[in-house]
């Protein structure tokens, strides 16, 4: 563990900027975004309002920076699918056992996402990146189809949208630390979901 | 279609029990149930407060209701699943295709009980019946696990979460007389599902 760099540590002793965030978005989840105050924030955080805005300008503005923590860590694993040399069966893959791993680090970021509903520009925009990746996830079930290598009569946009209500359902039941280990639930979903989607013909892996 | 009973006639005609509820429920997505104020209710039905009261003596007995639209189809599902003369896999599969209709059948009163969180007697009530659903639905996928049906190496209670968590998410996006058919829908989750918990060694069906 090295320092935090001198740029982070601004602001009242004890509150850098990332954990500044980490207590706004869990006040955010737990009460809604809408309904939170400057002064609830505040309150929380124990920090006057100077202090607050000196690290975040404005609530959208943390509430872009803390849904750009789970947007940029989905896209980055649609970049190692895109690069992975294998066929899309195994891009796929690359994407489940991804998106799984971001959703158990960031947990509280993803639950964000998903409860954004586009009530402002910083929502619409958000909501702009996640139907890209959707449509990139779902023109990869597609050219898996016609690969042959995923079964055919399951539409690839529904096909998504089924597979990612499991892997974003974790929300509501997955705790760090909890029963279920996180390596082994992404091998689970794996399974689950592309041996469900197998074309019969495939090959079994 | 017969006219409807007297007893679902009382109060501002035009207005019967049935869509006193529909209406609530429709405001109380939209809003959130702790948000949505009698005022709230009163306004969006045109009714005055006794004639509301007239249907329902309070929001929490309007909760009651709508959530048990919901649960009631749920368990009765189970119990057809459960009165089913064939084996695990098969009371499973008329589980998951049941419980998909219940979903897009009664798409508003199931929105409203995923979003309950237990803030009340009411909620809690409902809750605890969500709970011993699952049970029921965990305890079908360890049979079938035993039975050689279903792959034994994805815990029970996470298989069933995952069905859950892919079901449930059609809340986030079927709409009835949309681009996709309800039963259409119905069996590719089943295929997806089943297909994707199937034992290597059951016969494919």
């Amino acid at each position: 563990m090295t320092s935090a760099p001198a740029s982070t540590r601004r602001g009242r002793p004890g509150h850098d900027r990332a954990q500044v965030l980490a207590v706004a978005v869990a006040l955010f989840n737990e009460q809604g975004f809408d309904a939170t105050s400057v002064a609830d924030l505040t309150g929380r955080l124990g920090l006057t309002k100077s202090a607050l805005y000196h690290h975040f300008p404005s609530k959208d503005a943390l509430l872009q920076v803390a849904l750009d923590e789970a947007l940029d860590a989905l896209e980055a694993v649609l970049r190692d699918a895109e690069s992975d040399a294998g066929d899309a069966a195994q891009r796929l893959r690359v994407i489940v056992r991804g998106a799984v791993s971001v959703l158990t680090d960031k947990l509280p970021y993803v639950t964000l996402l998903l409860r954004v509903r586009g009530n402002s520009d910083v929502e619409r925009a958000a909501l702009a990146r996640r139907r890209s990746f959707d449509q990139a996830v779902s023109h990869l079930v597609h050219v898996a189809q016609d690969e042959g290598m995923l079964r055919p009569d399951v539409d690839a946009a529904v096909a998504t949208r089924l597979i990612f209500g499991m892997i974003n359902s974790l929300v509501e039941w997955y705790r760090p630390g909890g029963a279920v280990d996180a390596d082994e639930l992404g091998e689970d979903v794996l399974r689950m979901v592309l041996k469900g989607l197998q074309a019969d013909s495939a090959p079994r892996p």
